[in-house]
């Protein structure tokens, strides 16, 4: 089956304490979001790569791609003033049947297993998302009162992307009026009546959001 | 008021796929457990610094002492079967009041910032225990059925060491006895009927249990 990815990347660098948005930050002397780009395009040279970006971006991201002489085919799309817009602008590309991954631009180390793994699994029972396993104890915090209390960190999972769909599925999904429920494809997909379908990824696909995080990056990078 | 820190160290090296266990390894040329002890002893010289170490391991960590020329002062404890065994048998050393700092030995990139946080909290309001939000979303999984829903993961925060508390009431709630909900110290001493203070940690505060977290620690302490 036909497989596409939309990869998404609308965040700004306020929390890189960068001009730059992190997506665009160097990662082993490439942009972030070039990584990305490279693990789908390594995984399946025939998969179609949908990139989501902020309008006022786009003309910077081309001259990234002219710098880096960074090839591999993509089509660049408008992204919307949420993340769920994005996505749909993304999704709505997408016009025969197939196979989505949608995944975070700044998740340039996601593994090739994993992927291919979420790819089988959507295509056999029409999504999968990838997740781990928490690592540390959990508490639930009131927000009335405040007062938190241990939950059992084993009945619950962190999640990650890629989330994997069924094309003409998740597009119906996204059909649906934006709320604030919606913290990630998984919960659009799963308002929608779709039970939703966990695949173990790994912990080091990692989301860079802050400065750390992009060293914590360079480190894994470098002995995956 | 007097200041302790009981730290605990009973974990092998199996996730490591190490012969060593994991608090002995080598973090910038020196055992993580050196770094940790280092942290405590930093931030107060005066403070009476417990350790925890499984009986076979104890000769080992003394000649990884003289070795490394280690003469940060310590008190060498033997632990327990379990992890609960195990800080019962630190706290047991305590024979005075004061405030007491239980923490994982493979947390070495604890900051001082944030141990002071805990300590004031803790001689103020009886009890604190280091977290950090929620970054990415979270699922919680029925065990019977495997179906998984979203949660507002806003209401949840992830739980480290060290989780600091006075040292009577902390010393009468491991008078319990052990449950399987006990998953870390703020159970226990929740457990006991306390209402548990949180306050804010760090990210960068990692527990070192696998081959990945070491080099993510490495990266981490370059540039602390």
């Amino acid at each position: 089956m036909k497989r596409y990815t939309v990869i998404v990347a609308g965040g700004s660098g306020s929390r890189m304490k960068s001009k730059v948005s992190k997506q665009y930050l160097l990662l082993a002397g490439k942009p972030i979001l070039m990584h990305t780009l490279s693990v789908f395009y390594n995984y399946d040279a025939t998969i179609d790569i949908i990139l989501v970006l902020p309008a006022h971006d786009q003309a910077y991201w081309q001259s990234l791609v002219r710098q880096y002489h960074f090839d591999i085919p993509h089509t660049l799309v408008q992204g919307g003033a949420t993340r769920f817009q994005s996505v749909k602008n993304g999704l709505s590309q997408i016009k025969a049947d197939g196979i989505v991954a949608i995944h975070d631009g700044v998740r340039p180390l996601l593994a090739p297993h994993t992927l291919e793994q979420l790819f089988t699994t959507a295509q056999q029972q029409g999504n999968a998302t990838a997740c781990v396993a928490m690592k540390e104890s959990l508490r639930h915090v009131d927000p009335q009162t405040t007062v938190s209390r241990a939950v059992n960190r084993t009945a619950y999972k962190v999640i990650q992307t890629p989330q994997v769909f069924r094309v003409p599925l998740i597009q119906q999904a996204f059909q649906a009026e934006e709320t604030d429920l919606f913290t990630d494809d998984a919960s659009v997909f799963e308002y929608a009546g779709h039970k939703i379908v966990l695949v173990n990824g790994e912990y080091s696909n990692i989301k860079i959001t802050t400065p750390e995080d992009l060293r914590i990056a360079e480190a894994l990078l470098r002995k995956l």
